[in-house]
């Protein structure tokens, strides 16, 4: 039997629980996860303060912990391209062959749409709750940022001293 | 005590049983390896016919089936950069932190010690034999490709149909 | 004789018809009007809902159907350059020779004068009615957007549903 | 009934009388042919001394005289993308939506194909006799380059200098 | 003794006397120290007007006529590089070999500090005084800008007409 | 009276006598002169051996010890850019006003002709001495490269150790 993927493109800045519980979700219906670390190029700014290689290792430590097996997983980093009309096809260069796209953002669907994907839709899974720029601003301010996140997500963040970067990025000159 | 991680770069047109010791090598001295696809915006040509994604599926499928413990290994595309000077501030914001590089690549071997980095280097492991190049060749010929390659990839390339397209690459126009 | 032909840049998401209007004035002045069609790579977007094919097409089909002679006009799509200074040369690379442009665009005015131009400054042809953005707008909201555009651009932007498009990408994630 | 068009994609450096012949060809096949004008970000070399605009210019004066109606046709620039399996749909962006690709060239016909696009593979029409190699060769030489080429472009061609621009970019420094 | 040397990274639109303060006091802590002017390739915006080669030009002008020793400065244009964390190389590739860094900018620092570099943090120097963005409002509204900016940049300013291109760029279409 | 300026373009790997001579012969004529130290964006290889950095160090320190006056001469680094046709534009964005362009090179001259400027064609000084190309190998090969390049600048480039750079790139992988 042919095996079944699925995309899920994120930014990722940072992998929460809202993430965790889509690449569950998304694993009861596919065979294989392939995770789309979108705007890979970006870092040290207070929307994307996490290189692609740092997400990398938050998420992969994230999974691991929580029991999801990292063999259906695959995590790639994908750097923008200025065209949205050719950004289904230079995401279909750096990841295996799929069949389906897990995402609710109008434009990643109506691209995929486009190109003859299926959407795969997920549920809102708590989205009020789990909002990256509230836990990016958590962090900066010092508050409870961690019970959002996966615990060696946040793990590996702090390691990475994420919080400090992006306080520093703060400051004023 | 701190994860070792190495970078083993290449282009692997595709990965071959060399490139299978090497990781084997590298698993024997650092706790991760992470696997850099360089030139991964390039495919569909004779000298590179797999994209990048293709070629992440024949690596993962290959190191599984010959027990290489996937949690130990990253597999992380890198597109070309046009500054060699550049290069390796490039490759670290795609990968998780790492301490050393495997390489015998002069130019590779430069960037990165000038970078400060530990290059830990190779044996050839029967570097005649396992050839790129040569298989590549022996694809488009219709020649017995099959035994320079781990199994499980041999299987994804021909799944793929890349012998087909690089066949179809020498047809005159 | 020589040919005297003149530059009209712009984006055209849509071509409405105070476009049209600029259209006849300058062909009233030259031998024969480029349309430059700006920031060729750009669709998708509520900015941008149309690539630069559509843009051509949907044009195209307008002034044939309102009598222009298209053995005139040349359509040439040309993709944002991140260089002001280079700008027109990066312009004069994509069409025939030319002498003028037609802009009332003060960076563009400066960017063509600076390099040794005429500029040909239309009147404003009814631009409080005939404003791209507006009409975006009505697009959206399912307003009477075809008053403001040439019959046949209309019916080309209904066929390739770029108002379908542009309320997808005004959805809620 | 649905407008059928075929892209026919190529340098254009010179168009010649082959070139002429395929277009024509198409023409019988389709209702619309879009001559896609590849690497026009290139001039000034001895491989590609006309820009974009140049042989847009060319093209188009030398089908008219050859009473190939314009109407039918679209002239449309397209720069390169480091990125194979991202081109077809970087074309896509670029022009009206389009059925078929006419082309005998290896990559052109596998990666169209695909994307699912129908080839249509015209005969060779003396392609020992028109070979813009040659005819770029003649230039540099001052041989009889002119029969190669429709009449029209040839006095283009001429206007615009591009023999003497060969003959100089072949001067020793 | 080993030559030290320090990047003074900015944009100097335009450069002003707080600028020239800080490089005065650079020269009492280094041999000698380099100008990076960042954004190379913006220019003709009402944020970036200038040019970088104008930008070289008013900077020099300006550090002669106040008896800045010219042997102990370079100046050397920078463009920008869409991926931060690669940034630092792309300057280090782009000028000789240095140790500090001269900045009170958040992001300019955290880049070098990773980078292994140290800061040195220059006081603010009257920085409510000299503010490019309110020179620039001056130059437009034909106020007094002169008093904020060195003599001799000044007049090179001047006779590159900056401030008649900045009121032209405020122009309305 | 205006200040009369020359560009003088190569990519000086490494600048040698030849290159000294030119640009004393430059400033016989203008009072300014630019260096512009093309392909600013490479290194590394064997073609390309010194970053652009380095390359500026090296002229300068040369240009000084041989009594050429710093206060004429601007080093400018200029990176690539993938289109002839804007290349003179680019050049110009990067460096102060100019009139004048040394060069024997063919598609400089036909570039810069055509953009407008005058070119000033220096004589051929010893070119077949005094060749990049051989000096660099007399580097790898260990022989006296001293011999053809000016005293301070042979010290910086020692000091760099470009020669060992250069050995250590040819070897075998």
């Amino acid at each position: 039997m042919k095996v079944l993927r699925a995309v899920i493109p994120g930014r990722f800045q940072p992998f929460h629980k809202g993430h965790l519980q889509l690449v569950k979700w998304t694993l009861e219906r596919v065979n294989e996860a392939i995770i789309v670390i979108g705007s890979a190029q970006e870092s040290h700014t207070l929307q994307n303060p996490m290189t692609a290689g740092e997400r990398i290792l938050a998420i992969r430590k994230g999974l691991e912990c929580e029991g999801v097996d990292l063999k259906r997983i695959y995590l790639i980093p994908v750097p923008d391209i200025l065209m949205n009309s050719a950004w289904v096809a230079h995401v279909k260069t750096y990841v295996p062959p799929f069949q389906y796209v897990v995402s609710r953002n109008p434009l990643v669907k109506i691209l995929f749409e486009e190109a003859g994907y299926s959407i795969l839709e997920p549920p809102p899974f708590d989205r009020e709750k789990y909002v990256a720029t509230n836990i990016r601003l958590m962090m900066i301010k010092g508050e409870e940022w961690k019970n959002y996140i996966p615990r060696c997500t946040a793990e590996v963040i702090e390691e990475l001293k994420i919080p400090h970067r992006l306080k520093k990025l703060m400051e004023r000159d």
